[in-house]
């Protein structure tokens, strides 16, 4: 059984605040600060250059890999770290229609996360030639899958109502019709149970700064199906996914396995505030997790509903269809929200009108919940939104 | 006047270490752990989510790229920073190649760097119909630039030798011929002084882990002159290019100037550590950097050639056709650079035979380059470097 008191006291977590923004940028473990540090004067400092060698740099994209593996069902092996998650969603994307070729069609949907479109519709531009992307609303994907579609393309979990698609089915019918999958896990991964393997998924993808836990800007990762793995070739053919970097060939020959998919340098800061993160995740299991999940979600649906009228539940109220999130719609919700972050209740907005809230075991707890439902009902009792102050849009929102 | 021994303070250099391979991974700059520590702690772990507003993060990429441009003559606003070199690189070519339709051929030479002609193979054979990857020698470039090239994509300075192309020269002659130019500047931003303004580059793209001292796997920079910038469009368009990138519009709305080449989430914690060493690069003039590293590098050859017979020299002799590295070949490089590296010297090696030596005022001194002929001097006379495990090769040479 994991125990969620231990893990929670491993995040530093400010006084005083309610932190139900996790789905976006998880909050630091303690440990990543020693971590850094040592990163910084023990391996940069001391090794300099050796470091590549001696503390590990190199390898640490794949060691690295390995451990996200384990918490969305992909062997050994199959995944590595690198770039952000737009670049390896790119990756995948190039890798799969050219493991496809004869079709030209992207099929995604409109609640894909925006930039997975736009990297999709700069890829299909730049091929040209008939190459497109084809969109249509979620609850249509799997009747649009055709023998015209080369890859399926979704996220698993909506960023906005964390809705979510059925992995295993939607692979299936893809793979039924002749078209591979590349799967978004930004909002799976450490949130739901995952498994890619059982699933058949040909690719995946995910960022490792929201529920993972790694510091903002931390890498993505990708995981290439090992039967694909061998056969993808990385379009974007950067010298450390070569099969001998340090021979400096004058032609590229891609690297063996998923190693092939890395670009350039490796980001070996931010690996390290990584390492700090995955510490705490080697001692969860993914169960526990969604358990738990479900039953603060549960309770904050239930508190929320009995105490907040005017908010309408965006999300799936089934929580098999739903992720680690719960969101409400409200014609004000950018300025509720802002109120509750003022009262130590944070959370976020996306636009038009949805409040995101998002339920984070590892470091959330029943008396959170509690709390948040409290001044989430004051809030709105009040009115306490309908000052200017809260309407003032921030730049990031 | 700049004050080198000032400089030199502010960096952490091993007791009893020679540091000659800042070309490759620049030194910590001591700053760096306080300002690392702070973005940690006082930003990501108090501010949480808030620290893309409150701690300025979503702009730091041109916050910073400003103070890039300041070292390669660039105007404020021209310069963005993300992802790494390979990419960025990437990005500039594709780019290129729309601003010039009806030319397919990309101009290089044999001299560039790998991975930036991995990252073009990838990008030609991505967009088959006849484009082409041309690569010729360093000294044949001039010639070679004919009226079907549609892009010119060199390194100023040559990662193994040092030598310099002239980049308004080569530049002047691509305009002529109705091609664009991508400039490397991998060892050129704080190596030497560089004006892409007066050159007339349309791209340039360079790391800042090496010169510029930002710890390994810090972010790359991008260049692109002001009358592109509203018109190149970017292949890789991701999210943080987009228009407004926090409207979650369905369509890709390329963002102002050079804005529009940022893609994902930014590196916060790399950033922070370029950005302690940028402090020291706002006390630093180039044109005294690029003076002292002459004098440096001068003293250095003098040294070796004098004492050091066997290794032949394999960087131009003329210092105005050398950027700021200098370099040997030896048959036994390998085996001569590890003895050296045991005795506290640190320089690395390129295959098949160079010895690399960054000479980089910011922290090396006249003292520093007498010891290191010293010791090369020893390892020469009594063939030191003839040991057996100075033979074995590790994963990162």
């Amino acid at each position: 059984m994991t125990d969620f008191a231990a893990t929670r006291a491993r995040f530093h977590i400010p006084e005083g605040i309610v932190y139900l923004d996790g789905n976006s940028l998880g909050p630091m473990p303690l440990a990543a600060e020693a971590r850094v540090a040592r990163m910084l004067r023990a391996e940069w400092g001391e090794m300099l250059i050796t470091g590549w060698n001696r503390a590990g740099w190199m390898d640490q994209p794949r060691r690295v890999g390995d451990r996200i593996a384990r918490l969305i069902g992909a062997p050994p092996g199959s995944v590595v770290m690198g770039d952000t998650l737009s670049i390896k969603v790119w990756q995948a994307l190039a890798a799969a229609l050219r493991l496809n070729p004869g079709r030209k069609v992207i099929l995604s949907d409109t609640g894909n996360f925006p930039s997975d479109l736009y990297m999709a519709d700069g890829l299909v531009k730049l091929l040209g030639d008939g190459h497109a992307l084809r969109t249509v609303a979620p609850e249509d994907v799997a009747g649009a899958i055709d023998e015209s579609v080369a890859v399926l393309m979704l996220t698993e979990v909506d960023y906005r109502t964390g809705r979510l698609h059925d992995m295993a089915a939607l692979t299936a019918r893809a793979h039924a019709a002749g078209a591979l999958t590349v799967w978004d896990l930004a909002h799976s991964a450490g949130a739901i149970e995952v498994d890619v393997t059982a699933a058949g998924a040909d690719f995946a993808v995910g960022c490792t700064y929201k529920y993972l836990n790694s510091g903002p800007g931390g890498p993505a990762f990708i995981h290439v199906a090992p039967r694909h793995a061998d056969a993808a070739l990385p379009a974007l053919s950067g010298w450390l996914g070569h099969e001998a970097p340090f021979a400096f060939d004058p032609d590229y020959r891609p690297g063996r396995g998923v190693e092939r998919m890395r670009v350039g340098t490796p980001p070996v800061i931010q690996l390290a505030a990584l390492e700090a993160a995955l510490d705490v995740w080697d001692t969860v299991d993914m169960a526990d997790v969604r358990a738990r999940s479900i039953e603060l979600s549960q309770a904050f649906i239930a508190g929320v509903e009995a105490g907040c009228p005017g908010l309408d539940l965006a999300s799936p109220r089934d929580p098999a269809a739903r992720g680690s999130q719960v969101s409400f719609r409200h014609p004000d919700g950018y300025a509720i929200m802002q109120a509750l972050i003022a009262r130590g209740v944070i959370g976020d907005f996306r636009a038009p009108d949805i409040l995101r809230f998002g339920l984070t075991p590892l470091y959330i707890g029943a008396e959170d919940v509690a709390r948040a439902v409290e001044v989430l009902a004051g809030v709105m009792a009040n009115r306490a939104w309908d000052r200017p102050e809260y309407h003032r849009r921030a730049a990031v929102t």
